[in-house]
């Protein structure tokens, strides 16, 4: 791509190529004051074994935000490809409360909401927090973890929903520490 | 899972549970004083579309980190399924500049290698830096942007190299707030 004119070209190009960037789709939830809030998200990661973290990268303006600022807890609920229902409803067909109508909803360490069929939930505790832009990420210290459903995972890329074709594609890797930077 | 006994035992249980967290892979390449660095890694996520960011988590004990700490430039090369030999030279198989010797490398903005047959690639230059235990989470401002070849992605899932299915499964999705939180 040439360079880009101004900021909403940039911001355009940029949304383009990360299309390409397939993802594995998650609804990060918390809860605060006895409300349950919920979002679909991809921005997800981890970022170290020992202690077990992981990051998610929220955008302000949304009430998980807030409710995760507040209570300082979250989940990371892995979808299911059969739950891809689930992936809309959180990306805004439904609002607030209204989104957890669907799905069972348990409870484990935190009192984060977590997906009883998901393929795996981490119940994180948030350690640190570093503001970006119009965006923050909150360092989750793994409390509790949940084995869900099986399956395989919905991922998302292209503006699509897409599940893999096979997970077994010749030898195991090596799980050094570049691959996974554990 | 039962709560860990340990953090040895903890840190097994999160590795597991991460087996279920499929990820797009990626080559993360460094230039610093006339030398080439790059490693395998899927902890990229995306940050903000306004201006352009991306994150990535690395292990401070690689010499990618060294090499990003020191010339504040990296490059996100997402690859293509027909790249996995170049995942796994990246991975552990070569070392230092010989893992640059199979693909074909190209510049952009900043100096980091640029994968020509990546789907796309991210040049960065580092705008922030937050560490986190062992790792470091690097803010890149995306200062070009390169859409290489065309494929699929490569993944990794429950230890494995895998690839989509199908891109495209029912309706578009919205390209809401929420949905990739930009």
């Amino acid at each position: 791509m040439g360079p880009a004119a101004n900021a909403q070209e940039a911001a355009a190009q940029f949304k383009q190529a990360m299309r390409a960037f397939a993802g594995a789709v998650t609804i990060i939830t918390s809860s605060h004051a006895s409300h349950r809030y919920g979002m679909t998200a991809t921005a997800v990661c981890s970022v170290s074994a020992d202690p077990p973290t992981l990051l998610v990268c929220i955008n302000r303006a949304t009430s998980t935000h807030g409710a995760i600022a507040r209570s300082g807890v979250y989940c990371v609920n892995v979808l299911r490809y059969e739950d891809r229902e689930l992936s809309a409803i959180f990306s805004g067909v439904q609002k607030g409360e209204g989104r957890f109508r669907a799905g069972e909803w348990l409870r484990l360490a935190t009192g984060a909401p977590v997906l009883a069929s998901a393929l795996v939930s981490f119940d994180c505790r948030v350690a640190a927090r570093h503001d970006h832009g119009t965006h923050s990420v909150f360092f989750g210290a793994v409390e509790a973890l949940r084995i869900g459903a099986k399956g395989k995972p919905l991922l998302y890329a292209n503006g699509q929903y897409a599940k893999l074709a096979a997970l077994h594609h010749g030898e195991p890797l090596p799980e050094g520490l570049d691959y996974w930077g554990y």
